[in-house]
């Protein structure tokens, strides 16, 4: 099939004011700012505030990504929201942006893969538009970990921060801005290692857990090398030709060690965890919409991404 | 756009074992058997037991609906699970699904459109699809309502059902007894109404809520009949073709009004409000595996949901 053209042509993100600095942790649950950046590359991280929540978010970033549209927002025809971390499952924010923005004729749908949830998102848009059932999409990822994360937890309560982002993605070019995307791929490894079991969320029971965190991180290093390996070599480009790898924020050590056995420089990777600790779903798309203006023309582009359950992906773009 | 070709080539549904008549709610909230009944239709509903969730009633569903596959379940490639009840936001039923049943090379996400999100599944599926990126897919619907709701809350505490279907779909047919979905309507509906206000769920605090019943119930009636006649006409059949109508099942109430708005003979609605409750986004595709085995050749068959948001959607099928 011939696939359907896709182009970024707006993306804004938006962090929480409140910043917690290692330091919080360390009468909650003895860890020092020292080792937990040796062991996670996070120095700080953006909490929501009592009266923000996931829906709060993902406005406030789609107002900012709204500010470059060269289109009418009301000419949305596909909504998508990915997160993990729901403030609310029914009244989703998709609902809420259609509301606030007079989007009055769109397929409005929440998904989650966890953090691979963007990737997917993304995947879903370019399956209506090739049906030809849309045609100017909006994907909004938005976490809220700390609605669902334990401060105290020595394990895992450090690395969450709390994030959105924004993202407007057309069938045409709609300015000289616009980074294509020329290809996604997604899979599912609830089969891997201890898949479910391995970082869970129950919103009914307790909140955000990571009893293996090792085998996380290790499938975390295989399986976003494989995927970025994967996504290069279907398209005839080779490693070398990469200007930027924005790889899923979860710990600066898998990001180095995916980059390293990629061969890829480390400056062409794209890190913000140690500002913003993991923001789920969001994370590795707030770095691109960091350095989104920034980009050259004719960049490459690649988002690699692993998720809880587990789950894998990657978006091949070039500006 | 060419269409892709979409059957359904297995069904199946699973009800947890415990009836919770209305006489359950009497001491509870005061509401008798006979104002619950003749207000909402609902006899009775099932609940899970304690060691029952969204997940492990997904893989109970599977495993009745894959007793009539006709292909190998490792061969399904797209996994889309629908709920607003989730058990597990980051281990999601899809991943327990892979893991369960050896299911290695397939894309694996969890959406949640309400009560609409079956047909938004469907929807999705028709992308990958369309797009030569799947060609067995499995969806899942699981509700665990009663996780969430609150049985002393006289306004909707009654309402809600436990359950979970699963379905396979192929890009070919199967077997004899296979139903051709011809296509596939969603919408959202957030600047609707009450829209994201009229009936909520919070996770983290609190449950399933909803304060604005009037307004889901007028605009349930509104939309389920729009749907369904723009689905009609679009087909260029009429609404004396239909031989199956299956309503999502809220009340029995907006089913009347709806099937009579329609001019659709009552004996062609299939109900299982009266034993079931709400059973969210499984609710209208129980009913359709509850009656698919006696539905006869040539059967025209219409699902028509409306769910909190708001959204709504329709597929029309012929067996």
């Amino acid at each position: 099939m011939k696939k359907p053209l896709m182009f970024i042509s707006s993306i804004g993100h938006y962090l929480p004011e409140r910043v917690v600095p290692n330091e919080y942790f360390l009468n909650l649950n003895g860890l020092t700012d020292e080792w937990i950046y040796t062991r996670t590359g996070i120095k700080e991280r953006r909490r929501a505030a009592e009266h923000e929540n996931t829906n709060t978010m993902a406005l406030e970033a789609l107002r900012i990504a709204k500010n470059k549209l060269t289109f009418k927002i009301s000419e949305v025809d596909l909504i998508v929201g990915a997160t993990y971390t729901p403030h609310d499952t029914v009244g989703s924010f998709t609902y809420e942006v259609q509301r606030e923005f007079g989007i009055t004729n769109a397929v409005s749908i929440s998904i989650s893969s966890a953090c691979s949830s963007f990737v997917n998102a993304v995947e879903i848009v370019q399956g209506y538009f090739a049906m030809g059932k849309a045609s100017k999409a909006l994907v909004i990822a938005s976490e809220h970990n700390s609605g669902y994360s334990d401060d105290t937890n020595s394990i895992s309560g450090h690395l969450w921060g709390d994030g959105a982002v924004a993202v407007f993605i057309t069938n045409e070019r709609m300015g000289t801005n616009d980074i294509e995307i020329n290809d996604i791929i997604t899979r599912g490894l609830g089969h891997i290692g201890q898949g479910p079991a391995a970082v869970y969320l129950h919103p009914r029971n307790g909140g955000l857990i990571m009893p293996h965190g090792k085998d996380v991180f290790q499938y975390a290093c295989t399986y976003m090398s494989e995927i970025t390996r994967e996504i290069i070599s279907k398209n005839n480009i080779t490693l070398a030709d990469l200007d930027y790898f924005i790889p899923h924020q979860a710990n600066i050590r898998i990001i180095n060690y995916v980059a390293d056995d990629l061969g890829i420089d480390r400056n062409k990777v794209i890190i913000n965890i140690d500002k913003y600790g993991n923001t789920g779903s969001a994370s590795s798309v707030i770095g691109l919409s960091q350095h989104y203006e920034e980009m050259p023309k004719d960049s490459n582009i690649v988002i690699s991404v692993f998720g809880g359950g587990y789950s894998t992906g990657a978006i091949l773009m070039k500006k």
